[in-house]
């Protein structure tokens, strides 16, 4: 049986990949600024090497921002296309980093060794769980047990301005029966997980410029407008004093929750206090007449991610600033429509503007929520196979958060995703001090190997 | 008559008086930057070795900080404090700047030659027309006019933090019958002025503290508080719709305007369009009730100076922040309480915390208005006699800005301030390419030879 000799085998060479593993960590592979630029190509370069040094017909392919790397491998069975990312998130503030962040180590934590440094959770870490299962499968038996493609991203942490359009133009190549996203984590870091719903995202920038310099609180105050002033009415009439959004027909295509749904997410007892409490919180925060696990996996959202204008270093300054700016985004559920969103968070804003402030959107880019047939057998045999290897029951859940691919691959390509993963509440991915356990690493390799022999049959 | 000689002499001594300006502003005295702490030293003893030089029994005095520059001359006639300082702003962004802002030139401006230079305005063009009236009296007469102190600061850009501690440490020293500052300008840059009412300063800072760290927007958003959210409303609730300041007693103290200085104010046919035009603006902001130069002169106001939170950089980042801060000002008036103000922003902020946000006050700091009593005939002795060297009738004014020195003498010498100065709207005070017009330079100086004439009876 050659799943038992795989897993064998991964268990034998887990010093190597931890090694390969380091080195892809210490590419600074931040998509969001440009002075990195270099580094997302060296980043995709090493994955075109690694896949190549699998048997995969591997390659870098140019975009117009960060490369793909795309790898075609393995015959019969089902077609598999799996997906990661190997950009990173911004490391700032770096003052908050307990060591470089690309300077990766193994470190011991409260629930065994762990791998520190930006990107072992998301996403490199987790990518590297499935081309280690590959490697595994095609060392121990000759050949990957299926027909399986690769594609990895450069630009998933600054929106993916390319992936649409080079999905598109090679629509066919891509095209798979099924795609396999590694990115995301087990509940409660302890129960392994498919989730099958995602909420959307509408990333907004807004820009309000009055004068035509900074002026003199003292000369001007009282007079001149201050787009501050402005920017922090907009931003509190976001939401309502019930917590929810204001925005014109923001809650259009937002369902209710389905009884079997609210059931089995009852089933997994979340313990909101203990979620909460890791960070410091204690209370829930919204829509008082909704549940914890509601409010993050079905509930949409309005979230101020970001704002800054006049002065902000030390000490005082008596500045009457030219322009306030802040980043806004959105969570969306259901077949809430983000340029809808956009539309609304728009004349939101112009509805309020006064004479002499003018408003600017220089960003603004959205994708809707998503959810998976979790009908199709396919993704039962998953479920099966992932809870074999944790020896628990695998769940199907929900996730707060937004992967726009997983909704692209079902507009583009037609196809549905299983979204699997091994990260853990506490891997503090986009914070400082990211880390993914050793166990999520080893055991998430294992798990690839047993997902691949379950569809496949040769198991 | 001794005035129209001293007159002539300052005419007759332009040139050598500008050169002496000239010296002066090319010490780079940035007071609130340490790597020029040497130079305000330099600048001091220059003052010191010129005062000393007209007959002035002068010193540079020590204290914590930078130094006080003290000098002593004359006998008889009302004893005059002058006050001016010797430091100067920083002079980034240096960028901007269209010749080295301490290599001080001359140039041809739209209403005149100008000198143009970091100082040239705030505060060693003013402070030196002073300085030169006095040398013209001494050349001319053998003395000086009356008994006069003066007392030059060094910190005046950085907050003033020795000033209090000196005025009280050397109170019977510095006390005389009235004090002269030469720190204000002229009303929209053509009208003399007294400056009668200065608006107080509270300067707070607040910082919301939530989550111990940044989270991730999708993971927490919806259930975890976000400070900005909460920062925003603080915020937005300091005003109502009518553009009145919220606070619990803010107005207490605030005093509607007497109709002779309505009158007045009336008189100056203040030209908001083109005030407010020159910076990009057209519509005055604010209470709707309320005329241009009462906002600018005599109602309090809270404004925003800073702001900032979360992701502010390029891109964008869905982080939802541990914490969000912001630097608030309020403009008092009348005889409203820095202290009540304090107390009153903290309960504002106080009663708005819910569970898990918890708000900082790392600053705070605050001087009441200050109000002169245009009423003592020394104040209109003084006004007819700049009239005359202008050519028009010279106002009572309001300033908008704070100026702390005028409250410290009245607090701390029992003596009320004549703001006197020559200043234009814009001469570009702590900003890139400040400059000082000629003409404010000559007039400025015969207009203290008025001044001292007119107040010492030898006119």
């Amino acid at each position: 049986m050659s799943l038992a000799a795989v897993l064998a085998r991964l268990d034998a060479d887990r010093v190597d990949a931890l090694d390969r593993l380091m080195e892809l960590l210490r590419i600074p592979s931040i998509s969001t600024d440009p002075q990195f630029k270099g580094d997302c190509a060296t980043a995709a370069d090493w994955l075109v090497a690694d896949l190549t040094s699998i048997g995969f017909d591997a390659s870098r392919r140019a975009t117009p921002g960060h490369p793909m790397v795309v790898a075609h491998g393995g015959e019969g069975g089902p077609h598999l296309l799996f997906y990661g990312h190997y950009d990173v998130q911004p490391v700032d503030p770096i003052e908050l980093w307990d060591r470089p962040p690309f300077e990766p180590a193994l470190e011991d934590g409260p629930d065994g060794r762990l791998i520190r440094g930006r990107g072992t959770s998301d996403d490199k870490g987790q990518l590297m769980t499935f081309v280690e299962a590959m490697r595994a499968w095609v060392a121990e038996t000759g050949a990957l047990p299926c027909r399986i493609t690769i594609l990895l991203e450069g630009e998933e942490e600054s929106g993916s301005p390319s992936l649409v359009p080079f999905l598109q133009e090679n629509a066919d190549e891509l095209r798979a029966d099924v795609a396999m996203i590694c990115d995301t984590g087990m509940f409660e870091g302890r129960v392994p997980a498919i989730t099958t719903m995602l909420r959307g995202l509408v990333a907004e920038e807004v820009v309000l410029k009055a004068a035509s310099r900074d002026l003199h609180s003292g000369m001007y105050g009282g007079l001149a407008q201050n787009p501050i002033h402005l920017l922090v009415k907009i931003l509190d009439d976001l939401h309502d004093e019930t917590g929810r959004v204001t925005l014109a027909g923001f809650y259009d295509g937002v369902p209710e929750l389905a009884d079997e749904i609210r059931a089995q997410w009852q089933a997994l007892a979340f313990d909101h206090a203990r979620f909460l409490g890791d960070v410091g919180l204690s209370e829930p925060y919204g829509e008082p007449d909704r549940t914890p696990l509601e409010k993050l996996w079905s509930r949409p959202t309005a979230e101020v991610n970001g704002i800054s204008g006049g002065y902000t270093g030390k000490g005082f300054k008596t500045v009457l600033p030219a322009e306030a700016r802040a980043k806004v985004s959105f969570r969306l559920v259901g077949s809430q429509d983000p340029e809808a969103v956009h539309e609304a968070f728009v004349q939101h804003v112009e509805a309020r503007l006064p004479a002499d402030v003018r408003a600017e959107f220089p960003l603004g880019h959205g994708a809707p929520a998503s959810r998976m047939p979790t009908d199709d057998p396919a993704f039962e045999t998953a479920r099966k196979a992932l809870g074999e290897e944790w020896g628990m029951e695998a769940a199907f859940i929900g996730s707060g958060g937004s992967i726009p691919i997983a909704g692209h691959f079902q507009d583009i390509l037609g196809m549905d995703s299983m979204l699997i993963g091994f990260a853990r509440d506490d891997d503090a991915i986009h914070s400082p001090n990211e880390k993914y356990d050793l166990r999520s690493f080893s055991k998430g390799a294992r798990s690839w190997a047993r997902i691949l022999a379950a569809l496949s049959g040769k198991g």
